[in-house]
């Protein structure tokens, strides 16, 4: 009997109606069984601030612990001003810091994103993926999920409503499974 | 008789010994006398969260007005994980929404960045220029502030201790001036 | 009476039927009557050795003869692997070596990209951009010309049949001969 | 017993004195026992067309056959203009193509360059890596191998005679070598 994939997934907007809270949500609908996800607000982490290194607010501490638990993320953006959000980059600027050591370093980790644009996101993504490699993390490269004219492919209730885009994130998470069980293999030779 | 170009100068850290807050105070000091700078602390802008767009935070309502009446800004940004640190694109995105318009459209801007690295900041600078794409920003290319080492050039008050990049902000201003002057020339042929 | 601006249009490449190519075609028939387009082709640049600086090849030469003469550059880039093409990051390589100066420094230019894909080449846009920084030209934000699924937009003579986009193309000449006029003008401060 | 990891390395300048040549040259060099490095030299890859795709040029279909038969790559690019040189995007962009398939789809890869400026050609490694999203390669994060003043950590013989980076690329090679190992075990679960 194998372990399940643990991944915690969070989105990059603290608005109640968020699309990327949507993506978040069609994921965990469609995790395949192999894995479980939690789902993490990023609502009460502070502006960072390094003079408070040594006195870590307590959603930090908590958000490092469960970052620290998880096999594998899977982070959903907004793409503000062609890049992603401040409160997604702050989120991640507080999990690098020095105490208590840097929990997303060798993560497997997955991106989606969503916007009211044309591009669904994608000059976030890209971004994001230069913030990986300072962070040493492990990106699967496809699919690409990026959800454009998001107004229009979520309902009211923050229901995602687009077919194509929750079968590509059924993709998304089968390959993040596999990826994640790959880095996790010891090779014989090693 | 010719009216000073009004800068508006802000660090992208909340730390009170931040290297790039004293980036922006050496910048106060080598002003060239065309030209005011005014600083502003980010300190008080919370999280974005599009929900408050219609009951913007008194702190935002500010930001935007100053933003409003400079003439040209000027950005120190730290490099956190290799973008731009999340206070200072949170404090974007506030300024970028629409309850009273974008205040940051048509802007010419200059950027500075300080690391304890050796690369200066350089990644972030590259994001943050792709941000002003978005915007409709206008940042002047050259010279390129970027300072290496940032721990052993400021001293414990805070305060550049390095010749050269004293020498290079000077430069940096000078160029923004003139920048500054150009754009706001109406050519004889419009 | 004021001279037109002679605009310098290329396209990143080689291939005979080429979308962007189809859009320097496009941007010659919108042309606002300030403005003269010449199109040049790059076939016949080779590749970039550094070890011929000094016995520069004649097509590079008339190449940088040709950027020299012009006030604004026109630029339509395929997208090649999430990048600009290597036909003309190339060009652009050769343009810049120090024999005979770098034409490219100060220059206005505004970029147009077309590709099969649904991002209209985006990701090189954004590429192109960070290399403008370094050449010290001057890009014009907006519009953004994008063609995206360009096999369906362009018809069989090469010709661009996509109203929308050739109407984007006006506006982004324009928006160019706007730009290098203001650019060009002598602020009465200096 | 256990085959050896078979490497293709090249360079993207075609300067005989080349510095990226210089850090391919010194790879080979401190190689692991585990490894073996051929080098390749790009010399002779016509500039891309398209229209030459059903007819292939030799030296590409060779280019092609020697990146199908790695089991990993090391890529070592000059910074020419803040991003890869042309000669490396336009060999990139002949490998990508659909004839005989792409070679480079999943292969395991390390970056290193070499600049004459102070930031040793970092930006050109980051644009390289947005582009192996698109090709679906597995770049290694760490370390990152970036020689800053060239011009004085390579003799006239074209050696690197700097001990700290002849140090850094022994242990990029370790690290793409425990790489590469580690992503062709078959997890047992699949």
């Amino acid at each position: 009997m194998t372990d399940k994939i643990k991944v915690l997934a969070f989105a990059g907007s603290l608005r109640a109606g968020s699309y990327n809270k949507a993506l978040v949500r069609a994921a965990v609908e469609v995790a395949p069984p192999t894995m479980t996800i939690e789902t993490y607000d990023l609502e009460g982490i502070p502006l960072y601030n390094s003079d408070l290194d040594d006195n870590l607010p307590l959603k930090v501490v908590e958000f490092k612990q469960k970052l620290r638990a998880a096999n594998a993320l899977l982070i959903a953006t907004p793409e503000y001003n062609y890049s992603l959000s401040g409160v997604l980059k702050n989120a991640i600027d507080w999990a690098s810091r020095p105490p208590q050591g840097n929990p997303l370093e060798g993560k497997p980790v997955a991106i989606m994103s969503a916007s009211i644009g044309k591009f669904g996101g994608a000059r976030a993504q890209y971004h994001l993926r230069q913030i990986f490699v300072f962070l040493d993390m492990y990106p699967i490269n496809r699919p690409e999920v990026m959800l454009s004219d998001a107004q229009n492919n979520v309902d009211e209730k923050g229901n995602l409503t687009n077919p194509q885009t929750r079968q590509l994130i059924s993709q998304l998470l089968e390959s993040l499974a596999a990826w994640t069980l790959r880095l996790q293999t010891k090779s014989p030779q090693q």
